[in-house]
């Protein structure tokens, strides 16, 4: 000990570093790490969290949500009515929306907007002013997509007409999940537009593109979509914010399909114009797939694996595998991302959408690294991308070995959110996602980068505990 | 000076390493650096090689073939019947091959074998042994498909009834440029095979496959094949091993116009299924796109560019700009690469085909920091790809900023080989390239990477000086 304080001394400074800055000051030698307490320090959550680390009982219920994770088999089988597939939407005047639940009054303007538009589009209405009237006397109920096992991105509205991709899971009883479909870039119903080329383009997208769909899956059979999702993540895809790849691997199995059913010609030719414009259309089978796997990974006791991330324009929620059903919720961060032209921060929505399923699933953000092109449209540089991939390693139960990143020497991609590992190193789940414009009707304006935000995690973990003091 | 001799000495060794042994040995410190002499230590190469170095002709020369060739525009216009493309082909029994010329007695067996099934697709023969024979009497002629503005992959064979893609620059006059259609992988005829399949499958292209494409370039218009190439280099495909995502492109161009042609129902739908079926579809287009910016850079005098570099199975051959139509020959370099299961070395053909005129453009090998996932069919890691990319911009006039590589933080391609810089730094072009088996008829075994060989460029340059002589 004697001789320590005779030698120089050389420092290791944790957290702050203002510390370092005094000793290198006084002429010492200190070297600052980062580091932050558990839970940003939050004392209850730090012993909380405590008592959920290298818990067995924990540990092997994560390993089983994973393996349910890892070993689903999304497979597109049917495009249906959202009536048919969901029954309460055949019940009762009930629209489906992205995020946690929400009441009409707080929700953003693009949600609203294209709640209207889906009001018009079901003839409920046939103005944006009696549709709001008909809202405001309670007559519509609104409730999550995921109630309904089901994903739409942005608002991700859904209505009793629209039709829906049936993605089955075989590797369990064939659980079924479902998604709108995309309508495309610009003024969409998605990013809160609903004039009457919007609710045109609705009503076409019911009628010729969904029976088309319907009668190319026939031909086609079952279609896989980890296959293609992996491909294009070897192609520079991140599934969630850029399917251009996806789409076009998707396009090689439709299209011979779709020529060999008896449609007519010139209903074929509309539908693949439709489909061969619209880079984006294979994100809505994107989510469902990654809906189809974490479904799978639901309702486990104990685990701590996150299975829905989502957000509805106000709030983000989450939800874990071990506390069931239960949304925890905190306003959205804000998204640090590329305007277009002639916008700026304060025109941006709160973050939203279900299409952070896709993150949830290992691909999106945490597959940045195989989508370094992206950084066009998301901002940033190719080797922020990578590193994004890289650090999401840390807060993962494991990783994917389906969805392999060639920029990382063909690692899998980081899958299975550990509520715990977010919690303990203040590392915050990553999320590529589009930026819509607050007020309804004007569509999207930019896309950028945002993180969950650290109390919902904290407050899924604080729930686990309790749970289990309540158990035992 | 005698300071010097009193200090601890640091030795700085370039070249050979042995030198800095001794000096470590002996308790010195050095450090070596990799060196070598200029044109690999052929002095009167070397002493050539300084006539061209600071010649303000020469760089004018250069900037001039340079400024042509990222002008170029290279737009794919139409179908044609090789004897009407190329009227050579109608006016005897002409065969064209890849690479260099060369005489029947010498080529290696794919191309032998490609030829007889040419022979036999010609109806000039009916059995291979009566193919044979018709060659051995002399009756056909054989010339490498650059002497008619022509390439081709592998044993690029082209005869009279073939269909040819045509690809005009309307940035230099429409000056046409053709390549011969893809027949997909597995028994084809540029790897030498020649069955019944294989010629069946070669009169099912010459009719049905070359009308539907013909006709669909009129409905399409002139279709501009940089564009698709420049964001196929954005999803993995560096465009000549790996064409996947400018196959699908090409695709999202193709069917829509396709559709919209007054063609048969059955025949569209067998001709979409071939191309959907064969992710080396663009290839052929790939390579007449790059044949077609830098024959615009042909023929500039005193320019020591690079304009062609192909491969005849057993030399492989160059031109420069500034050395108008002279081939300078060398035995090909060998693959080092990936074999399928149940072949290696011994069983392959030397490097083969005029596909190294993508490496030539400045894509290929140039631009595999595009393509991490070109390593599983060619071999090595992503981070080799990335260095190829980065080592070859030490050999290129400029770059093409029309190519951007998102994995270099999308650094525009090494484009525009100066023979100058490959001679005076001993860095070999570096070429991905597919493996035929040496033996006729049996197809593909493997694909991997080589190098053209040094004494091409020292030739070519030595031949510039002679010239530059003559001329003074």
């Amino acid at each position: 000990m004697k001789e320590l304080f005779t030698q120089n001394l050389t420092v290791l400074n944790a957290g702050l570093t203002s510390f370092a800055t005094n000793i290198n000051h006084a002429g010492g030698n200190a070297n600052s790490i980062s580091w932050q307490p558990p839970a940003s320090g939050n004392k209850e959550a730090g012993l909380g969290l405590a008592t959920l680390i290298n818990q067995p009982e924990i540990e092997l219920a994560n390993e089983v949500a994973m393996e349910r994770y890892l070993s689903a088999i999304p497979t597109l089988v049917d495009v249906a009515t959202a009536s048919d597939a969901i029954p309460a939407l055949a019940q009762k005047r009930l629209i489906l929306h992205a995020g946690p639940p929400i009441a009409w009054n707080s929700m953003c303007g693009p949600m609203q907007g294209a709640i209207l538009g889906a009001i018009l589009f079901e003839k409920w209405a046939s103005t944006l002013e009696e549709a709001e009237q008909i809202v405001i006397r309670g007559e519509i109920s609104f409730e999550p997509c995921h109630h309904y096992d089901a994903v739409g991105p942005m608002a991700g509205i859904i209505s009793a007409s629209m039709p829906l991709w049936v993605i089955e899971n075989p590797s369990n009883n064939n659980q079924r999940v479902f998604s709108n479909f995309n309508e495309g870039l610009g003024k969409v119903l998605r990013f809160g537009a609903n004039s009457a080329t919007v609710i045109e383009r609705l009503e076409w997208m019911g009628t010729e593109l969904a029976s088309a769909m319907k009668a190319m899956l026939v031909e086609s059979g079952p279609i896989e979509l980890k296959p293609i999702m992996a491909q294009a993540l070897h192609m520079g895809d991140e599934v969630h914010n850029r399917n251009a790849a996806a789409t076009g691997l998707l396009l090689k199995q439709l299209v011979p399909a779709l020529l060999r059913t008896s449609l007519d010609h010139e209903q074929v030719k509309r539908v693949i114009s439709f489909i061969t414009e619209n880079d984006h259309f294979f994100l809505n089978l994107s989510m469902a797939a990654c809906k189809s796997m974490l479904k799978a990974a639901e309702n486990v006791p104990n685990s701590t694996m996150v299975t829905i991330m989502a957000r509805n324009g106000v709030n983000f929620g989450i939800r874990l595998s071990g506390t069931n059903n239960t949304w925890f919720e905190a306003p959205a961060n804000p998204v640090d991302g590329l305007f277009f032209p002639g916008y700026d921060v304060e025109d941006a929505a709160a973050d939203l959408g279900d299409s952070a399923i896709t993150e949830t699933a290992g691909v999106g953000g945490f597959a940045m690294a195989s989508s370094p092109a992206i950084v066009k449209f998301v901002g940033g540089t190719p080797a922020d991308a990578t590193n994004n991939s890289r650090s999401m390693q840390a807060i993962t139960i494991g990783s994917n070995p389906a969805f392999t990143l060639p920029a990382l020497n063909f690692a899998s991609t980081a899958a299975g959110i550990d509520a715990r590992k977010v919690v303990d190193r203040s590392i915050l789940p990553i999320i590529n996602t589009g930026i819509a414009h607050k007020k309804a009707g004007i569509g999207q304006i930019g896309a950028g980068i945002t993180t969950a935000p650290m109390t919902c995690f904290v407050d899924a973990l604080s729930s686990l505990v309790t749970q289990r003091k309540q158990d035992s």
